[in-house]
């Protein structure tokens, strides 16, 4: 007859939020100097715009990694920081930060974990990506039934009237493969401009559909949404010449790519500039004591918003947390080559 | 019957002073932004003092690399920086760095080669290694001939008696190497205390070699040198229980680790605190501009002394050059991962 008991928050030295390069990173930089952590991230995998964005694109800027794509790094960041065994939280926005008065800070992710953390970073990139959506009247209210944001399963659309909308490599693939499938109805897919952006392979995919006639390739944009007994019937389409004609459709699958979001970080307290968090580049600490930003979401002179620059940053921090928690642990500086401590932690040594 | 004609100097956007992990890196950066490097050390291989002392054990700490031997994290980047074909000077201690009217900077290596730079940057990391020497008068003049400093080819002293000093891996295994050869005479290790710093196994060769009595094991210290036209026949040890006895020998190999020095730099007219180059941590600039210091040779509030660091540094020191060369190229940060100029550069596209 009671309600439920919420879980107890989770005790950690340091929270991090963002499961990216950078916010992995920083988790074997503290684990590294002996502090427990827990690592929340708002998407559903490790590596952030990385992986989101780009997993398969291959990147040839991480020193001493001369050629690797996101995920690939993301994998290697993840290998490097099983030893400090992190807590993992994936799907979990953090909407709260607020500092208790015995120092430490509550962190909660509604209807996710909540955590005490001794310490804080910051390491949400460019904010929470969520999906661009189309700004149309009628549409949300169809979404994960009729409308889908860069699906990544397309069986449930086969043998059904679909409409892709996008014009990028995301699009493109998911167009071509449901207009290949022998079951397919015919596939639609809409783009604002005549110019499509992906490797040439997936474009010569695309121009044979067109001329077999199994895609049909429209520009212009959705102004409106129609419905019929909660089922979403068409949207009509205005062209590029100015001419609206109606579309129907079973399913509309939306790919405009991925909107970072600022999301309830902005709503802590922290001072932003220009939707960033300033920084002591000794420290990388913000304006709360305890509280670090490292990578794309910080701000400094010099900044460059590079994952080798993060890479430090969380290095930094995670030093300036150690110090401020156990200040009785500073010392010379110890290396991973030389240093029985370090290799105990890492797990090399009994 | 003229004197010879000194080669021309080479002209170069950038040269990076110290060939370590932050130089390697350092020419990459500076080949990504498009300007052409040279790279001069004083040691006769890249990898700086992660190959000079600890070439084949593991660092855990690259960001993205879990684990890597010095020499391997040296050939990842020499991969990496391969593309923009740096010019590699090794063996050459840079020796003079002086200001031009042009703007540009005479770098002068002795006999070596001789630069004209429009920028500078000191990757010299702790300074020059150099290897400790025993400082007994009448020693030095057999060096190359009769004394020998971390010798990699044993080879030319088989056969002949020897008498190896220092007490870690590097001093053992030669005396190892050495004791276990046929034809050996007899080998003599010397150390300070009785104490040796190995992997068990090789402590395990050396305690085995005592047994047979191939090996003696002497606690002490050379105290005077002894020799007869123009040959060191032997040297006076001075034992732990302070009785001095004299060790005759054939050859003289000293393996007492490598002392950096600061050299030539000292004198160049710039500002040192410790030893160590201020920088402004927006550029990692020194106090001349187009000058920069990345690494362990540079200080800033925060500075640790760690590689993943000097990667940063090395990209915004990169970055402040370009900016400075040609202003007129700066612009939005461009990405290995989208950019096509940057992809040209890497040599990946036509």
């Amino acid at each position: 007859m009671s309600a439920p008991v919420p879980a107890a928050p989770i005790d950690t030295d340091a929270l991090v939020i963002g499961a990216g390069p950078v916010g992995l990173f920083q988790a074997f930089q503290l684990g590294l100097l002996g502090l427990s952590v827990q690592v929340v991230d708002v998407l559903p995998q490790a590596g952030g715009q990385c992986v989101a964005l780009y997993a398969d694109k291959p990147i040839y800027d991480i020193p001493g990694v001369p050629v690797c794509t996101g995920r690939e790094l993301t994998e290697r960041l993840l290998r490097q920081t099983a030893p400090f065994q992190p807590g993992l939280h994936f799907g979990h926005e953090v909407q709260t930060l607020r500092p208790l008065d015995d120092g430490r800070f509550e962190i909660g992710t509604g209807a996710g974990p909540q955590f005490r953390a001794r310490s804080v970073v910051i390491a949400a990139g460019v904010g929470a990506f969520t999906p661009r959506r189309i700004k149309v009247a009628g549409l949300e209210a169809h979404e994960q039934r009729q409308v889908f944001h860069h699906p990544d399963d397309l069986t449930p659309f086969v043998g059904q009237r679909v409409l892709v909308v996008g014009g990028d490599e995301a699009a493109l693939q998911r167009a071509a493969a449901l207009a290949e499938h022998p079951r397919s109805p015919g596939v639609t897919l809409l783009h604002r401009r005549d110019q499509f952006s992906a490797e040439a392979e997936l474009l010569a995919r695309i121009a044979a559909l067109r001329t077999n006639g199994r895609l049909q390739v429209c520009i212009g944009q959705i102004t409106a949404a129609h419905a019929q007994s909660d089922r979403l019937e068409a949207v009509t389409v205005l062209n590029a010449q100015g001419v609206e004609a109606q579309q129907p459709l079973d399913v509309l699958i939306v790919c405009q790519g991925l909107s970072p979001r600022l999301g309830p970080l902005a709503d802590w307290g922290l001072a932003l500039e220009r939707k960033l968090l300033p920084v002591d580049v000794a420290t990388f600490e913000t304006a709360w004591p305890g509280v670090y930003a490292v990578g794309d979401i910080n701000t400094y002179p010099g900044k460059k918003k590079l994952i080798v620059c993060g890479f430090h940053e969380a290095t930094l921090a995670a030093h300036a947390a150690r110090d401020r928690l156990r200040p009785q642990e500073r010392g010379p500086l110890l290396y991973t080559t030389s240093s029985a401590l370090l290799q105990r932690r890492l797990g090399l040594t009994g």
